[in-house]
């Protein structure tokens, strides 16, 4: 039971006292959080980092005050992305949370770690892992219901879905870390009622709002992991936003999928938080809707905390709101556990044909909607396939993605008696 | 005019003679060809090579023999993967091409040059790039409108197929190559009269036969490579075996397209060919036929030369004939030229959307029919979707492949007056 391998243990009790200023009672990464990512200063090297309130760890740096075990992950960490660590699997990743919990639990540790702590501020964040492959799953049943509406009225909802968990292989080269930007794609489109397709920029420009799920050790070609091994698999996850052109997707995806309607950009937050640091957040994943069919033998495990319980927001920003000095509009709500399938089933049904996985593959879930208004992952969504325009607080109104939208996507766990942890946030500006 | 930049010249001179043993009037690799691959003997370091005859050239070992552009070139190959080189852009390659040319042509530079040289047979080789992402075309008209005709008997070509370059991202992580052995994956497949899928090996397994583009120089984020320019960014090509399970994918493949159908394996052969060998073999685009949409303008160049004159062929090797030692027999043969669009089109869609291209992506053609009997590229075409079992010689039936069949690809390009040069073998056999 992979679950039963990620328990509650000391580096969540919410007593503890962390001495990096600032760092005690922070909303997003609190000391019970210490999710990893890949960081430089000026123009030094890239190396793993852990984010403690508004600082970052130099993780390499520290490797001489750690343990044996945690030492060798430090070590590992001293690279330009995370693969090497996440590769070597969970018990690494963990001796080294568990490490630099105590490390900055411990008042006399300060005079040796301060020196190698940096304002967040100082810091540039890259792409946590050098991505083999990407691949993206549709996990969000509401949003596949939604969108099938729009695309297949008749037909919503394939006959596969709740048998499949639906995924396909997305673009690697054009990932990118939050902040950044996104240029608009141009790319063929078709009206409905045109004879001809016409060409130029996307005037359908979306968001999707999901989850990354990074892999950490990976599986030989030709040998599944299974399901009840799947979670060890995961070396965490961030936010992930999978841009669409839906215009472009409309007239393209068929009948071999969506290609350049999402490989123009897909952007990452930076930090991975990981399983260890969730384990007071899992939930049991939701019972399936009456009449739906059990998963399949290589898809069943035991779902009584499969699920996370983790909150996720999308805020937007537009040039002019910004310009007014406005707060970012949050647009929606939802929880993760909108999945129909859990993580240790995606990994499983990734690789039950053979399939190879390698640490810093990237599984997104798919666009996750709650199912409830206001849980929409997706301005199509929202917008109802953009029928009815959406009117923000200053009486903006979209349908669509404008020039100078700025998308920030958030998500956090709560609990009580526990720490608040958050995911830190994936934000981009669309560029004409 | 892309084409214009890759020229007959004296690389090509049918009459140079070259005097490594058993090369002069070689069928694959004459010294007019001189393609690239990594390799490796024994125990000692991958590094890129060339094949010449039956034997393979150590380029990083000759490079003090070079002159300044081509040492440069020959310096990049002394990696494990051909990206290096690739990435410098067509002019590196095309010095070292020349120049070991020259080197191979001079007898007086035997002395020097054949401690470097390693019987083929001794030698390992490799995937020749690190291969960051796979994008599968979908170029083959009759081939689509074949599998169109059995997914969608309908509908078999969509609207979309004469504007848009269809294609998908490909898995990376499991491409392998040749020779190698292909497991045959499991998973969820479902009859047409059945309540539910069930969960087994594919009994529909296939090859698809397709050439494999790889990418050279790549380009910026957001700077999409005008068609113009687009054969610039090819570094060369391969033989592509797209293994498929048919069954996985009729059951999976709605609404994101082929996932698990696919990605358990890809095979390529070992030996880059480049567009300065092919040179002579350039031949016109087949015209479209009458009533086609025009190419829109992102997609318009030059087609009086931008299609290559090469024949693909494959063959079939079961359990039985190898015991009985019988030859492999042709299943089916085909021009390359068979591509709706061109290797130049399918760069420029790519990237047309601001998708960045990297050195050793990889681009496959998508399976190549030539339209007539004898020229399909798959064996669903072949038994007509299973249901006309194909005869071999020795009385065993296939409709698809059965454990210990091996499948043997080739291709090359002739032309009188000029020295056959091919592509060497994409050869893999099934294992349950």
């Amino acid at each position: 039971m992979p679950h039963t391998f990620f328990q509650t243990d000391f580096t969540h009790d919410p007593a503890a006292e962390c001495w990096v200023s600032g760092a005690q009672g922070h909303a997003t990464f609190p000391v019970q959080n210490l999710p990893l990512g890949i960081f430089s200063v000026g123009d030094g090297p890239r190396r793993a980092g852990m984010a403690i309130g508004d600082h970052v760890l130099d993780v390499p740096a520290v490797a001489p005050l750690l343990g044996e075990d945690a030492q060798a992950a430090a070590r590992l960490a001293d690279a330009p992305t995370l693969n090497a660590l996440a590769a070597a699997g969970p018990h690494p990743m963990r001796a080294l949370r568990c490490a630099v919990f105590n490390l900055l639990t411990n008042e006399p540790n300060r005079p040796d770690v301060e020196p190698h702590l940096y304002p967040a501020a100082d810091c540039t964040l890259h792409v946590p892992f050098a991505v083999g492959d990407y691949t993206d799953f549709y996990t969000g049943i509401h949003h596949a219901t939604n969108i099938g509406s729009l695309f297949r009225p008749d037909n919503p909802l394939l006959p596969n879905y709740k048998y499949v968990p639906i995924g396909y292989h997305g673009r690697s080269s054009s990932i990118r870390v939050s902040p950044t930007q996104v240029k608009r794609p141009s790319g063929q489109t078709k009206a409905p009622d045109a004879d001809a397709p016409a060409f130029g920029p996307s005037k359908r420009l979306d968001y999707e709002l999901e989850m990354a799920i990074w892999i950490g050790e990976g599986n030989a070609l030709g040998e599944p992991i299974p399901v009840g091994e799947a979670e060890c698999h995961i070396a965490g996850i961030s936010i992930l936003n999978d841009w669409s052109a839906r215009d472009i997707q409309a007239w393209e995806y068929q009948p071999l999928g969506p290609f350049l309607a999402k490989n123009f950009h897909s952007t990452v937050s930076p930090w991975v938080v990981t399983l260890d640091a969730l384990a007071p957040f899992r939930v049991a994943q939701p019972a399936r809707p009456e009449g739906d069919p059990a998963p399949m033998d290589y898809l069943a495990h035991d779902v009584s905390a499969a699920a996370f319980g983790i909150t996720m927001e999308v805020y937007i920003s537009t040039s002019r709101m910004r310009e007014a000095g406005d707060e970012p509009h949050r647009l929606s709500s939802g929880p993760m556990s909108a999945m129909y399938w859990t993580a240790a089933q995606l990994v499983a049904h990734h690789s039950v044909g053979g399939c190879n996985m390698q640490a810093g593959d990237l599984l997104g879930t798919g666009t996750l909607t709650s199912g409830e208004a206001g849980g929409e992952g997706s301005l199509i969504e929202l917008s109802q396939g953009g029928k009815a325009p959406i009117t923000l607080p200053n009486g903006e109104t979209r349908t669509f993605l404008e020039d100078g939208d700025e998308v920030i996507m958030t998500a956090f766990a709560e609990r009580e008696g526990f720490a608040r942890i958050g995911l830190g946030e994936c934000r981009a500006t669309i560029v004409g």
